[in-house]
């Protein structure tokens, strides 16, 4: 018998009703001949509602307690969903993130799985049973309970669906898959039949919000993810990483961006070994996620090195570089309310011509460029953030990304 | 370093502010030299409201997932009087009931603690830590969580307090310790400073609500329990064995009422070997709790057999006994609204006259007594459910229980 798992959002379990018809969803693939496991986050806002508890009796809550608090979120979901299967005639078992044996790390708030010990998930499928499981959460070898962090319960579906060798691991959400722009941005924005992991990836960053971890999972155990709606019954999207995505490719697949970011330029730095690190390495022991970083050397062996930190993050980042200029005769300037903005594609690499059309589309959108970056498959601007919807409509127009013909995977 | 065992019910847990409140209490107790392990109940109306969401989802939720979504209540709780207690400057860690040991059997919703692994209990113990116990909850062999039922979080509290040899176990609770009668009822009820767990078992009826299991458990491992109000400072009432308890006594103690019985008679059943068995075997195995059994023989061998439950149970009992009654040539008889009052005291059973006072002080209320039993240290009377009352203040009078020198326990 095949196995397939199932993915169901906060908002798709947000109510008794809501989570009634995920029963249904679960019922129907079982129907179908297949066993079903299903990953379920917390009811619609419950873990914020349980993190304003904590920030109400400590300013600072301790990361072990707030994990232990934020698991039981997930617990009551999944005892929910059993419940329901059970009324509607299925056996069903929920299990929580320490009884389907995901076992992590001791890094609370944003712990790694390490590893699933699959022997109660494989008896209770044995003994034909629907098998809820919390996502989110697993224990330590302390018996401890952590919590995944952002994307966790994506996380644990596709861990789970590795583990088991299931067919493909379904996600279901209050979005009806991976679109080429966002759908709010891009009214006429067209959804995918399919995408390559790594084009996922890049795109991550709106319509089905898929945290890149738990991509980057099932690219390594190539497990297949298909997204879709859990509100209505249209098909969805499939990420995998198949052939046929990657060769019949027209090469540009959607348009991605992303708010919030900030610049820091460290002006007039000596090009001498080891600077870069002693900029860097204060900002990754404090959890700081740099993301572009570009340097050029200019006059007189002096460089200008420049990398986007998230907004939010930026206080703190200039405090660390302002620490470590101490020595270098250097100075800093930093720069808010900046977007990224890009356009993805397998294969682009090895085709000239996109970064200029790219360029020349928002320069005839009036649009500055201040940074640029490129990877495999992704050509990035970084643009003022109130430039970023009329960056993505003109970049999506004009790599003709609404038709069919133009833009698709296949 | 002597310990000392806390549990704190759902009110006195119900906000964010009584938690804090429940941490300063705890500090305080710690700041005297005491090890402190805290057992905690679900803030407020959690429980009920998990309870009502079950229902919306099943028609009769399943017992093995009410239990697991149950146990969410007290984690929550016992992680936000860890986090407090780390915000007040002390270390603290909060266990579920696995992480406890608390060893259960496997009867979902009312599970019996087999007993406490306190391994960890000890090494958080040793470490300095203040350690917090979701109560109510443990796990079976399976790694199951179970619940326990009523009175749960205190049998949670006096196991741990047995297992770990505290000095006492001390249960702060929204009433100010245990009255010789409901104050609700007699304005002048007397708080008691002690009292015996024998006599306990019968008061725990009202007062400081006490499941009789809880008191039991204390009796065998002789833990003393120490009743108070976490929401005023004022002395409580302290439940233990002690002999002077029992010397001293002047004989009634206080008066116990319980409401919600109902008395199913069977009249006319044939006087021959087996009948009660018969009549009562089918109501066990349903988990019908039968209290008072009076069976009087009359003319011909005919005997008439009265037994009271609780109210709610009393379709499903007449049910039962009619089926029963199929192969026996006797006729049933069925009365709701009734009640229970006892006089309560150790030692009354070697002090004639009690029975005779009791029965004149209701005659002279005007209240009819319809069924009698006694034990070691109670004699009660069923009186029809409006009677209550009347018959509790009355005798609360008649054995002048307002006044320290009459009804003092020392």
């Amino acid at each position: 018998m095949s196995l397939v798992v199932h993915k169901y959002g906060g908002s798709s379990v947000a109510n008794a009703e809501r989570i009634l018809h995920v029963a249904k969803r679960i019922v129907a693939a079982r129907d179908t001949g297949q066993q079903v496991v299903a990953v379920v986050s917390a009811m619609g806002d419950t873990t914020d509602e349980l993190i304003s508890l904590a920030y109400e009796v400590a300013r600072q809550p301790d990361p072990r307690e707030l994990d232990l608090l934020l698991s039981t979120g997930e617990v009551v979901s999944c005892t929910l969903v059993a419940m329901a299967l059970r009324s509607l005639g299925y056996a069903s078992i929920s299990l929580t993130g320490a009884q389907a044996g995901i076992r992590t790390d001791t890094i609370h708030g944003r712990a790694q799985i390490a590893g699933v010990d699959a022997h109660r998930l494989k008896r209770e499928l044995d003994e034909g049973k629907l098998v809820i499981v919390a996502g989110f959460q697993g224990t330590n070898d302390d018996m401890d309970v952590t919590t995944l962090g952002r994307g966790g319960s994506d996380t644990t579906a596709v861990a789970v669906a590795a583990t088991l060798g299931a067919t493909r691991c379904e996600v279901y959400t209050d979005v009806a898959g991976i679109y080429t722009a966002d759908p709010r941005i891009v009214p006429d924005a067209r959804k995918l039949d399919e995408v390559s992991y790594e084009e996922m990836l890049e795109l991550a960053s709106y319509g089905a919000k898929m945290h890149p971890r738990s991509i980057e999972l099932a690219a390594v155990y190539n497990v297949p993810v298909y997204v879709a709606s859990s509100f209505v019954e249209e098909p969805g999207t499939l990420i995998h990483g198949e052939a046929k995505t990657m060769e019949h490719r027209i090469k540009v697949t959607g348009i991605a961006h992303e708010r919030g970011v900030a610049k820091v330029t460290v002006r007039g730095v000596r090009d001498q070994p080891g600077v870069a690190a002693s900029l860097f390495e204060p900002l990754a022991a404090q959890g700081i996620s740099v993301d572009t970083i570009v340097q050029n050397t200019g006059v007189e062996q002096l460089s200008d090195i420049s990398f986007t930190v998230e907004s939010r993050d930026l206080d703190k980042a200039t405090e660390l570089v302002q620490k470590s200029l101490g020595s270098l005769q250097a100075h800093l300037v930093t720069e808010d309310s900046l977007a990224k903005v890009s356009i993805v594609g397998a294969g682009m690499q090895n085709a000239p011509g996109y970064a200029a059309r790219m360029f020349r589309a928002l320069s005839d959108a009036g649009v500055n460029i201040d940074m640029i970056t490129t990877s495999e498959i992704r050509i990035t601007c970084i643009v003022h953030e109130s430039a970023v919807e009329h960056s993505v409509q003109s970049l999506h127009r004009a790599f003709q990304l609404a038709q069919e013909t133009s833009g698709s995977s296949h």
